[in-house]
């Protein structure tokens, strides 16, 4: 007989509008000369989806509730410190990343040259797998008409 | 070596339209004061996302074949129920819940003073850890106009 | 004491806009009489979320890099084609598909009729078990305007 290990997955879902004014961080990286997103932290859509998958997985809410996005002193922060934050919640419980998986949709920034550059940063990160894709709506909707970028994340995580 | 236990994942994604002549049940919860959501049943689109991810992950078809959504005797029913139906079902098959995550997408209502209360009343329902998160579209899309809710799951099991 | 398995999740996502010009294929399904879907291949959105959702949990990259989809010989290309690639990807890295779920998200085709046989025919070519389910978005958003379809899709895959 197999005894099931202590498993879980998690699902977090992010989106943030373009903000021409704002300089693009995405996936760990800065993108030079690409419209950045808004938001009261730098914006990184696929860092906010990986923490809400990783602190879903363990039950240990959402990010809303770890990094005060209302507060003063996130304004601005770095998302991947949010990584590092969600990961040690994650660690407090004996929780660690299996591998996370994070779909981008958007028009820009055109992804596929540095996929694997951002991946390699945020597997470090993470210090655990991540892979990174993306895709685009065929111009349907906010997504397609370019008003911002979403980012869809699955996290497996083991006790 | 290691044997692969009989595990599966499982994906449901649900989406409600506001209407403000209705009281609005979500997450297993009531929400007074808040405008309601419309559909055949309760319109409790987390548990209907529950209940996609559940029956999808054991291949058991989806909410519209387990309830009938069009019949007379499931107007106005209670969501919680439709969950119910679907362990019985993953039941029957030797299947049960490891855990379920799910992210709702939404301006209203404002989810996170009620997200622990929600949080154990859908996993003292699903017997189960259910996580919930909550997040907005950053003012894009239907869900940034205020026009509905989504509710995106992902759920393992084990047999 | 449990080891863990080598297992990994994986979440594909896609979107292509109604042609009504063109014969709809959807989950390796020719649909006659129904509107078919733009792009380069033949647009098959389940097809192509289950292979985002493969090669994501694998670490392989996106469709984009396995099929080119800008190059002239994958004009009109049959998307079952490109699951056999992403397949045969995983395969030479050791890793098997476990199961893979899909949600099916738009106002057509209705596909409670031939929800079992789409299923079976994405069960023998992925060579696990693929579960399809379908929802609408109460009229709100893209889908629920009747511009085109969505497909998401979670994959558990192990070594």
């Amino acid at each position: 007989m197999t005894t099931l290990p202590d498993i879980r997955v998690g699902t977090g879902f992010d989106v943030h509008a373009y903000d021409e004014t704002a300089p693009l961080q995405l996936a760990g990286l800065h993108w030079p000369g690409e419209p950045g997103l808004s938001g009261h932290s730098d914006g990184d859509a696929v860092c906010h989806a990986v923490v809400d998958a990783l602190l879903s997985a363990a039950g240990l809410g959402d990010i809303g509730g770890l990094v005060g996005v209302d507060q003063p002193e996130t304004e601005g922060a770095a998302s991947t410190g949010f990584v590092v934050l969600a990961l040690a919640k994650l660690g407090a419980e004996g929780f660690r990343p299996v591998n996370v998986s994070v779909q981008i949709v958007g028009n820009r920034p055109k992804f596929a040259p540095r996929r694997e550059e951002a991946q390699r940063v945020m597997t470090a990160l993470v210090g655990a797998p991540v892979s990174l894709s993306a895709t685009t709506t065929d111009r349907l909707g906010f997504t397609g008409r370019g008003e911002g970028i979403a980012a869809i994340a699955t996290a497996l995580i083991a006790r």
